[in-house]
């Protein structure tokens, strides 16, 4: 039954004794269950069994009648995931994720969903914090995690992620393995450790990004293992975004500032371990490093995605760590094609390490991380557009952003609207949601320019992220708005961090009403 | 000229011969010089070189004509930090302070002033983050710190605070010792640790809240000590807020909440090391817990107060480690009359150690603060009133809330106005000023009751903190907000965290206006 290249991969034979097809494990499954999936950023998730699963659902019109609590260390992906969340198959969903038709069903109110600081996840999840009154008391009943290789002693390779995995199968009643035969094995690449309780922790021995403190694969008692699938196709990613003008601008602010670090002895010549997320700003600043001065560069983050690729072959990176490959389809066929090249440059780790607050601050990480919005004062907004809607969740913003030494924050000035080009300013008064607040932020960027502000007091930090981030559209309207509320604050003793609170939100409503947040008059 | 007194505890002859007195050192005080200074909480500050300078300053008038910018481990003491805060001599002000005329001249806008993180500070200050525009780049050029023994090598031992002396005292020009000799030496109380910097860290080898890793006294090149000050007073402290009805039914829910986790096997038995800040709550907690059948337990927080001698007292407390001992005048008095009895006990540490992220992640501290104000969905204010007026500062409270085990706030539920008893609901729809963030709260309490918010969604948390914390007068018009916006965002799609920003203010505003946070109507 089991194909040969299956046989090459799983190297325990009680193991392959437990193959079955994915459709044989439907009937496990009950609505209320609480599951947890392997992922992150879309990359290693379960594919089968979710997959016959939500065909089960769809062909017997049971959606909204099958329903699951669904725990993932990030996002799963959207052939998963998402369609289940259009079968509305999900009931409660934690800590991130990304899809049209998941965040819909959140901001619907079919889907209880929240967000959690990434390295905070699976050690909540161990602690029993979540799903504390059902009657497991904090345990999953199943967990479906995606392998490409299982070892001799029956230990778990995973393949382009680690996430959340090893603590979801420690937490799982029972667990089925999807062996994917179609990636090569990823063995060696992964950094797998186990969580420590309180009050028996001890340091995470990392003092550099190549650092090993775990093993290659994930331990686990063989009796949990319910079934081995077989699985024959890779990660359904899609292209990442391009740069443009206006990343280009702002990734060439941020090379500027680094220089001037380097120069005035703040930071050594090669940097510090870069963070830097998904995204086409993110793809501009790791294209214009390799193409900038800087060399023996290293990295600490949480995804890599193309550009790192360039990154190694321009012979400017040295080494970059994470938790998830997140590649297009033509930057994995690059990467498989040249993987003895690639391969013992890269380390993928538990997302409580490669996020973990403890190391962070030790390496002293360079953080990069694109808000919603950012205010004034230099609080901002990861999360929720209009203080209510939600995107993705907060991911390890804050986790790099609160511990980094250099916590970044890069966005264009503007946004267009269906009326306006420049509808959406990035830069508000006050945010209407706060993730990372003013006490993390140390730099602001936009095309427009770049914000230095360490050492600053509130009011000193207003006039220069007007002028040097605001969009022109704004500039005026801002510093109307900053004038009025230090004049009205400071006459009854409040002049730290003048708001008035019932006009801080007015481009916001307005935007709401009207399509734009540039106002005919404040209203004062 | 060197006092008997002063030779016994000054042990390097070479430093005695530095002696002088305050007024001597005046002259060497230019007005835009910058000041770090030892204490933290109004214990260990320099006391006679600041009052000298003040004194200079009062007696020729020269208000607003001597202005310093000033840096302390956290609030210096009204004696020193106040009075030049009244005389117009501080221009910069960081990262936390304690006092009426420094809070005035802060929200006047005579005071640059912002607060950070107060395990972030003493690193950013090494960085050279700060003053790092200046001539000196990040330096400054005086420390004054208060000693209570210098060692044969010239090594500075603390008095009741560590701080971050020893990092003011690196990034220092010329360092003036004032030795206290009306206190007891402090010798063998304090475990000092020199900062690395990136890419050079080690992890911070502490698993236990008894665990050294540094040396008693603080190494310093004895050329940069410019002169030694003798002094003969303690640090001029007040009583401690005693608890009161609500302080204790407050401490009544969480040592109710305690039991339960530990029933639930999720702490064991000796709980986990406590963080509590100082107040009335915070008295009203240690005591119940000394009242409680918990035994063995520990504490690893910012400071320790009274009832921490009560504690020991008790038998139920093994050890206790801060970076501060601020008693009470009384309390310092029946500590040094028992030091052998509690010094043993005792370890204050650096607040880059007492405060450290990796260390009270590690520990899974129990982490407990007071906020100026929750909202329905669980973003605390511990900072700004109406988003505006700047009380005390972060302090530690989100280096602890962030990275413990169990991220507590409580409050009492109102607050009085001058017009209305319970004018002022710390309950409210949106905070207006967010410190820490929903990702960051474990679990709210007030009088009223207690609201454990672990693995809810925003909308769930709602009803909870409603029911359980907010006072009976504003539950009603609480509710009838979030059903309101609830219904308003829903409509446009965006009902994860429901929020109506034109009325979310309006309790605020009301208050400002008309005194209580009642309204007459929402106005929908």
């Amino acid at each position: 039954m089991a194909s040969n290249l299956l046989r090459q991969r799983v190297r325990n034979p009680e193991l392959l004794k437990k193959l079955v097809k994915p459709e044989d494990t439907v009937p496990w499954f009950k609505s209320g269950q609480s599951l947890g999936w392997s992922g992150f950023t879309g990359v290693g998730y379960p594919k089968l069994v979710p997959t016959a699963i939500a065909d089960h659902v769809e062909k017997n019109n049971l959606q909204g009648q099958m329903k699951f609590d669904l725990f993932v260390g990030a996002s799963a992906g959207a052939e998963t995931e998402d369609r289940w969340a259009q079968l509305d198959m999900i009931s409660r969903r934690t800590p991130h994720q990304v899809g049209k038709n998941i965040a819909k069903g959140i901001n619907e109110n079919r889907i209880k969903f929240f967000d959690k600081h990434l390295s905070m996840f699976p050690q909540d999840l161990v602690y029993g914090f979540y799903q504390k009154d059902t009657p497991g008391g904090g345990k999953l009943d199943w967990a479906m995690v995606e392998a490409t290789a299982i070892t001799e002693d029956g230990h778990i390779v995973p393949g382009a992620s680690v996430g959340a995995t090893p603590e979801l199968m420690h937490v799982a009643d029972k667990v089925i393995i999807e062996v994917n035969t179609a990636l090569p094995s990823f063995e060696g690449l992964h950094d797998i450790t186990e969580m420590d309780l309180p009050p028996h922790r001890k340091p995470l021995n990392v003092t550099g990004v190549k650092d090993r403190i775990g093993t290659t694969a994930i331990p686990i008692d063989p009796s949990k293992i319910a079934a081995i699938i077989e699985v024959n196709r890779g990660d359904a990613t899609g292209p990442n975004a391009p740069a443009d003008a206006d990343s280009n601008a702002i990734a060439g602010h941020l090379i500027e500032f680094f220089e001037h670090e380097v120069k005035m002895g703040r930071m050594p010549a090669n940097l510090l371990p870069l963070q830097s997320g998904i995204g086409n700003v993110a793809n501009a600043i790791i294209g214009g490093l390799g193409a900038s001065k800087f060399e023996h560069m290293t990295v600490w983050t949480e995804v890599l995605q193309d550009t790192f690729l360039d990154l190694f072959d321009s012979g400017s990176l040295d080494f970059a760590t994470a938790t998830s490959i997140r590649f297009s389809p033509e930057g994995f066929e690059r990467f498989y094609a040249n993987w003895d090249k690639y391969a013992h440059k890269i380390l993928l780790r538990n997302q409580a390490i490669s996020n973990s607050p403890e190391i962070i601050r030790r390496l002293g990480v360079i953080a990069m991380n694109t808000p919603v919005e950012v205010d004034i004062y230099a609080h901002a907004n990861s999360t929720n557009v209009n203080g209510s809607k939600m995107l993705n969740g907060l991911g390890g913003s804050a986790d790099f952003l609160r511990n980094a030494k250099y916590s970044i924050m890069h966005t264009p000035s503007a946004r267009k609207t269906k009326t306006d080009k420049t509808g959406i300013s990035t830069i508000v008064p006050m945010a209407t949601h706060v993730d990372q607040t003013e006490h993390d932020l140390d730099v602001i960027v936009t095309e427009q320019g770049l914000a230095d502000l360490r050492g600053l007091s509130p009011k000193e930090r207003v006039p220069i992220i007007i002028k040097n981030c605001a969009h022109p559209d704004y500039r005026a309207q801002l510093e109307e708005y900053f004038k009025y509320a230090e004049f009205a604050a400071t006459k009854w003793g409040a002049g730290h961090e003048p708001q008035s609170l019932k006009h801080v939100f007015k481009m916001h409503t307005n935007m709401m009403e009207n399509g734009t947040m540039k106002l005919k008059d404040w209203g004062f």
